[in-house]
């Protein structure tokens, strides 16, 4: 097994990152939303998270991609990039950790699962939706 | 019906919004996640709302939270809101606009599906999954 070290990401990963966002939208079969193409060689997994403000729900971070290349799945790095992420959380005073996976990624499920997450779907019932560009441009009369 | 003007918040209207709130936590049985408990009388609904800035999925704007006072319902105010959002949204070059809406809540589901939005974790399976403080800091080892 390599030795992986879980770090920030700096400007130089950008290709790097690229090549695994292609590669993540590859896997989540919606490789036709992704724009960018560049390609690069050496950083193996990513996640990229965002922070929310809500008046009510208080500070949260959501965790918008976690992926690890194929050839060095099963060394812990998905839940190294997790563990990481929740650090940031409660270093910047979060009170939730919020993410969204595909329900036939059940390998995903059941590493969140095991790690303490409740599915919000299941559970509660939450469904996502989204309005595109058409539909966006129907509703504010553009 | 009343004439009802769809404009942004200004600080004078906290004690109305966090009125507001208390009532939506208390319609999606969720009001034991609520931490405020101001009262006033005079807004009668609210989007909250906020972007996110993603790598490759581009700026989205995210709705929060969008709810009208029951006595004000059937109006089309809540169409309002979320037109006003999707201006905002276009002004501000969002390419996407999201939501999440629970799943027995048939009136807004039909209403968003009516404005044009797709049920994502209907069409492509997508399910929200949170952790919460205690799982958080199991995770961060804290």
């Amino acid at each position: 097994m390599a030795s992986v070290r879980i770090r920030e990401a700096k400007e130089g990963d950008c290709g790097d990152i690229l090549r695994l966002i292609r590669e993540l939208a590859e896997f989540e079969k919606l490789l036709d939303q992704v724009k960018i193409s560049e390609e690069g060689p050496c950083v193996v997994g990513y996640g990229l998270y965002y922070f929310i403000y809500s008046t009510w729900k208080g500070r949260n971070i959501y965790l918008e991609d976690v992926y690890v290349m194929p050839e060095y799945r099963g060394q812990g790095i998905g839940s190294k990039i997790i563990k990481k992420v929740a650090e940031v959380a409660l270093d910047k005073g979060c009170s939730q950790f919020r993410l969204a996976v595909l329900n036939w990624n059940q390998k995903a499920i059941d590493l969140y699962k095991a790690l303490g997450a409740q599915d919000l779907t299941e559970a509660e019932g939450w469904h996502s939706f989204r309005f595109e560009g058409e539909a966006m441009r129907k509703l504010a009369g553009k």
